[in-house]
């Protein structure tokens, strides 16, 4: 603890008590935000005459080049103190000792997160747009690939390459929305709360917040220091990205077996194993997918501590922000290595050369019974069930289906006097035709696959404004701090 | 597995193994919403010729009673088998046989789930909404009721109990934003997305969308299928906002201790022990914090549960349901509880009476030397220290001081000539003044509360609309439904 | 609340209040169990003189009946309390209303805890034991069926099926292991501990502890009453198994793919779809699956729950026990299923037939020029890796290699003068023999595999020992129990 | 990718993607023990005859400096691929190039991890045992300092402060339990599973594990490496020592707080606020409280990764140990700076200066009536609450009672003519005498609390007698490793 703050009500604690307890090292993520508060909050106090002009010049003075001077380290409490530290060994404690008049660690503390929270989640964001890009680029490129739908699994129905990446495209941006709808809880400013209780000096809070770029204040001054819970939705949000994100990463890694052999991963992606000279392992994608899972985790431990925590500020808070950061930063560069790996991949469809995943079009098959012959749709699935059952006895595969196999089989199972042509059946079973019939809103059809990824593109760029006009708030509100301060610096008094 | 599907592909399944892998109970929670997607299909189809209208008359009109016939148990799969079951038992397989055609399971099942999700969240908001009320008219009736604000459970500045209760107020706001864009995303309906690519059939999923009263399509039939993020969100919600509740809770019981006292549990929201005559336990209390706990533990499951699947349907989403279920259903419970013990709950303002406490406006103290006197923050700060240990030292307390005390200890501690009044002194150490001080936005004083309160009470009525609203539109669909259908009965072709 | 508790200190609580806290429905998992610690109760009481013999023996006459008289409900607050209803009701207050004389709700029902769940670990080791069987048994018939050793679902090394179950029984056994080291410590009876503070009356702890089969007593009142972490060692012992059977499942669900092809599930134990004939879905495997890794989330649960709470008795406690008992009959459930799984598995080799699989062997291939042609193991995993290259380049297989073709490479490549027989690297390439060359403890050669079959066989001979021997001790110490009342009864004073 | 392992099968990968899957800086952590394992290896080799002796004497030599010029950085894989790198430097490729013969990075990463973990493990226990000890004279020094029993945080009974800390004795002590039987599953030798299934070799796997000190091998190869299970184990013990923490510390808070009082912080250990002067928080309890609560999110974390990865290695498992690592250290410095903090903490008995309190005593008077008066216990416990209500009515407290008030009442309740002497309920009220009567096995009478102790301390010597032990079987086996090369060195061939 800071002689500062050591010197009134309590004697000093030990070094490795300090080291203990301290968040300096954590704090360094925010510090940059730490000054500029204390410099917006010095200009609000000097406007409305709570510090006299003369002061304020002085430590606004001295601010400008605290942000370079602070080293910090485990042995003082955390950047809060260390900016006051500085100012007052560079202005002594006369003047620098008002810094923390009018407000408090703790709202200090819950605005720089926010600040640089703001900042990481623009950055993150510009991250998922850019792996969107390559989604919808690929998807372009591989609009006539088809592939073998799965479910559990197991070949389903054919669909594209490009209808799945769409999908995933879809994924990433429910996330994407849902951080957007967090950026607006968390650019409120907490500025003017003090410990939790505002203060006796008549600080001005929108003027604060205005100085800093937020959208507002966060009102009530015990919840704008008390709550943590935003750090919770980011973190339960990434949680939410990374379970779709490890889902996608397994269909890669499957797709990527030989046995599967849908898609091949450029060398530079894979690694060799140390004695088995064949191997080509996915190392990446299985860094991706544990790094990604273990965001669950860090959610896990926000949420314990929090809980049960009686309200407003207690100092379990300090070790919920290093994990914050820590998700955001991992996130990120899982997020834009998988969109690189996206960006090389090879795909090789499965789906005409391996005639054991034809079965794939038995649904289709079924489907013309129904259309062309009447046949209930129930009886259709059974006939075609027991023929799928038979080939499969007689080692046969889908293209072995003659129209008389199919009548006998209508006949045995359900009594129905069936006359079908070859040419119905070949249709049937022909993925390509299949996957061209599947022309209905969000289907595979090349058709539909193609409005999914124009309308898609002008999500992106709509995403990419709601970025730019974010971000230029910030940047604005900076040179507005800045020039704020210089007019104080030059005007006579 | 019904006979339906087991008599073409597989041979039957033994009945412990059905038993081991049915949702059928699961199911009731949306049964009701399988047999309206049914309607609405059979109306679609019928629309679009798919199915002859002779036919789609057949089905609907045994649709109608479907309802209330089926009895779902472990012994079948789960609630669209019996469904179709139920169907084809009354109407034959030549008719019924044609309720699945151009659908699937798993449209049906994430749409079935997204119904019910919304009743249930509009459900649950509405139970929010109602402790809110309580909240405010609580505040609005303990404006001026002194109570010790702490941090780290220590006493730090005083507050009132409606200063308090706005900020729980402001807690469950943000979560119930939350869960209202949350909503947006889950008003949106997969039908037509078949088992993953959507169907050869002419389908009109806009139709199906409009039937059934949702605000639009989830458009890529992959993901619309293969999706269940919106659990997750969901139950990430809850877990934010059960933490919250955790932490309200814990200041409760905290406060209904002997020693601290604030608050006194009315006698029929306690309980005894069963050998110790004189308790008086907050068993109620303790049972909301452990339910509301727990959620964080369902997020795990269903996040383990979902990392590293295979995208599309697996059968491992079937558990994740009816965690949801139970949830919300909880959450709603504790939630109704604890409004209920808020109403009833009596405040003993513990700052007056307790002077061990009134160190609480040491802050103050040192405002004044600040204020009028001129001393710098950090100095006024120590010298404050000082004289409180100085006073804990003599066993005295904060109404002892005297100008005399003040000023000789700023003298030996910061070399000031200190001229204080009484006057200052008897104002600073006052709770009820500085309260009234604490006069900034969002802060304590009786003026700023009032304005929140206000404010707040004007978001209850936009939140109680939005409710109205979606309700309103989920049951106009209901009738738009059946009147409809009536129209297709009654029509003559 | 039961009159019998609230006529002293509290008024009446509403009877939806009292439905909310209740844990009767819960309590039925111990009721029995409950009972017989007020049978053995009393009878300490009686033989201590702590009541007259006529008492003790009209308490222990009328409790002869009371399990099968009680019938559990919302209404009541739990178990505990319906035993004293039911026994005053019987035999009047004035004798009845000694039930609880020197003991409390708090160590009894953490003694009925501890009871029952020492009777559900024995099950779930016995249907993990079977499970083991047949394992084994699978794996004597299976010694010789190769199979891909996969590492990064890539192919590493031939192994056989025999080898990878041996595998499964050991992650099996050491779960099973933690589970039977936790038994000791759940093996402890917290009697006579009453709220926390033991009692006044001269109660004998030991001698309950003997009355009801425990191996001794939990020393510590404060402690004993207060703990839950046994609950929470089951739960993570069960995490850690269930973590392990994803694994094992995981494996199963890839290798009965069609595109893997290795296993082959029993039509009875597999699901079609709705729409696609042809589908044959693990179904059971995923729930399996899903259940499993479900009790992490019961962990979490479980652990927020206690955190933080203050020390001893807290109500938040029973909201812990029903997760525990969920967590074991749902593990015993998915056992016995994948047990049974296993048992008509159909194992089908997928490396000698599928020659794309065989550069499997290669580590072989590098062994073989370190050991017959002196080459540095490094060089040689380097020429064998740019063979496979070349070979892959040139669309070849690994029985494509020639002695000159080799040669040329380890002359290009290390500028090596290679002389290598055909023989030599047939032998390499022929996964039986490297199999069979694998003959180091712990390996796959048939002669290792059989060995590690045989010492599991005696491990299972043992845990069968463990099991009879402590289901032994708890039927034992219930005839005791019986008898000794029955002793009381007969007795004339 | 080293250049060692790249230039065969796979071309080189982009820097920034090593950088994203190395595992070197992490590896630190085992860096000696993977050096200590090629040694041992190589000493094996040479012993067996499978490298000549001239080469083994090479490696050997300079395997003796390998550890300290090693530097590991993002820019190489890991630690595996640094040491060959190393030797192959040193002593060129012919050489250096056999250092990974018939061994792999799969077994000797799981036999390092194991290594370290071992070490970890023992340390760890110490740090436990110290706390124990630090337990155990804090009791004994505090053995008639009455406290406040609490359950539900409500008064229950009294206690003693050494039968409270007792109590956390045994939560600590049956957790070290757990980690010592744990420790068994971990001391067992992985070495010569290479990747999967052994080698063609004919290695010494025993040898191995007696060379590096290990009780035993892990059997089975596929096991052996495709395990992480012990991590899981870890970090679960340390979840519910966590747990069991977070209660302990919770109690010291709110036994800290003004109101509680009963126990005082040194004034090292707390600290001030920034802008209340009379501030004294607990900060270092609640960053021990959050520390240890987070252990459960990585508990969380380590569980998600494995969760259904196929079996055998997966490069998933190298984001777990980094964890497990994380957990040990923190958990190492919370339970050391909780042993200070315990140890420099003044105890304020608040139960016999708070009248409040005073009902604590109220089981008592019941079990009075009972044991003197023959009343029936639960009628005297209706007596007693309607005492206490009376009382607490009238503002009164347990020393206002009087024979008469309590006559009348049992005659009002109860239709009792009790007859009760002062002397009785001056006996009953008084809580020395109360807690000396609580003279049962477990209590907290002085007697039973001393036997707890004593017991305890034997424990304490048996604890480290293990930890002794094992300690002194790995420094043997280091030595003995040493002595066996420069055996090998010295030999004359």
């Amino acid at each position: 603890m800071s002689r500062l703050l050591r010197s009134g009500r309590l004697l000093n604690a030990k070094k490795h008590i300090i080291n203990f307890v301290s968040s300096a090292k954590d704090d360094k993520a925010f510090l940059m935000h730490l000054v500029e508060i204390n410099k917006a909050h010095i200009v609000m106090l000097t406007e409305n005459g709570i510090i006299k002009e003369k002061i304020g010049k002085k430590i606004l003075s001295t601010l400008s080049t605290t942000y370079e001077k602070i080293h910090l380290s485990d042995d003082i409490d955390d950047a809060y103190v260390a900016i006051e530290e500085e100012v007052v060994k560079n202005i002594g404690v006369e003047i620098g000792g008002n810094l923390n008049l009018a407000k408090s660690r703790n709202d200090q503390v819950a605005t720089a997160i926010r600040m640089n929270l703001r900042e990481e989640l623009l950055f993150l964001i510009k991250v998922i747009i850019e792996f969107q890009e390559n989604l919808l680029s690929k998807s372009r490129k591989n609009l006539k690939i088809l592939m073998t739908g799965y479910t559990h699994l197991q070949p389903a129905q054919p669909i594209t390459f490009a209808h799945y990446l769409t999908a995933q495209f879809d994924v990433l941006q429910r996330s994407m929305n849902r951080l957007k709808e967090s950026y607006t809880r968390i650019d409120l400013c907490p500025m003017g709360s003090g410990a939790l209780a505002t203060t006796s000096f008549t600080i001005n809070r929108q003027r604060m917040s205005e100085l800093l770029g937020f959208s507002g204040i966060l009102e009530n001054s015990i919840d704008a220091v008390g709550t943590r819970d935003f750090v919770l939705e980011i973190i339960a949000i990434m949680s939410i990205l990374g379970v779709g994100i490890t889902r996608f990463v397994e269909d890669l890694i499957i797709w990527n077996t030989i046995e599967f052999g849908i898609i091949k991963l450029p060398d530079s992606f894979t690694f060799t194993s140390s004695i088995m000279p064949q191997k080509k392992n996915p190392d990446i994608l299985e860094v991706i997918r544990s790094k990604m899972s273990s965001i669950i985790g860090e959610f896990v431990s926000c949420a314990v501590i929090l809980k049960g925590l009686p309200s407003v500020y207690n100092l379990d808070f300090q070790e919920i922000t290093p994990k914050l950061w820590r998700v955001l930063k991992s996130s990120r560069e899982c997020l834009s290595m998988l969109s690189d790996i996206l960006e090389n991949l090879e795909v090789k469809s499965n789906l005409l050369q391996k005639s054991s995943l034809g079965f794939i079009t038995a649904t289709e098959l079924a489907n013309i019974l129904v259309r062309n012959h009447d046949i209930p749709f129930r009886i259709a699935h059974n006939i075609i069930g027991v023929m799928i059952r038979t080939l499969i006895e007689n080692g046969k595969l889908l293209e072995d289906i003659t129209p008389g196999l199919l009548e006998n089989i209508a006949k045995k199972t359900a009594n129905i006097n069936l006359k079908i042509k070859s040419e119905e059946i070949n249709q049937a079973i022909n993925p390509t035709m299949v996957v061209e019939s599947y022309n209905i809103v969000g289907g595979p059809a090349k058709k539909q696959v193609k409005l999914m990824i124009i309308s898609r593109e002008e999500n992106i760029e709509k995403s990419k404004d709601w970025v730019k006009r974010n971000q230029g708030t910030i940047k604005q509100s900076k040179l507005f701090l800045n020039s704020t301060i210089n007019l104080i610096l030059q005007s006579n008094t």
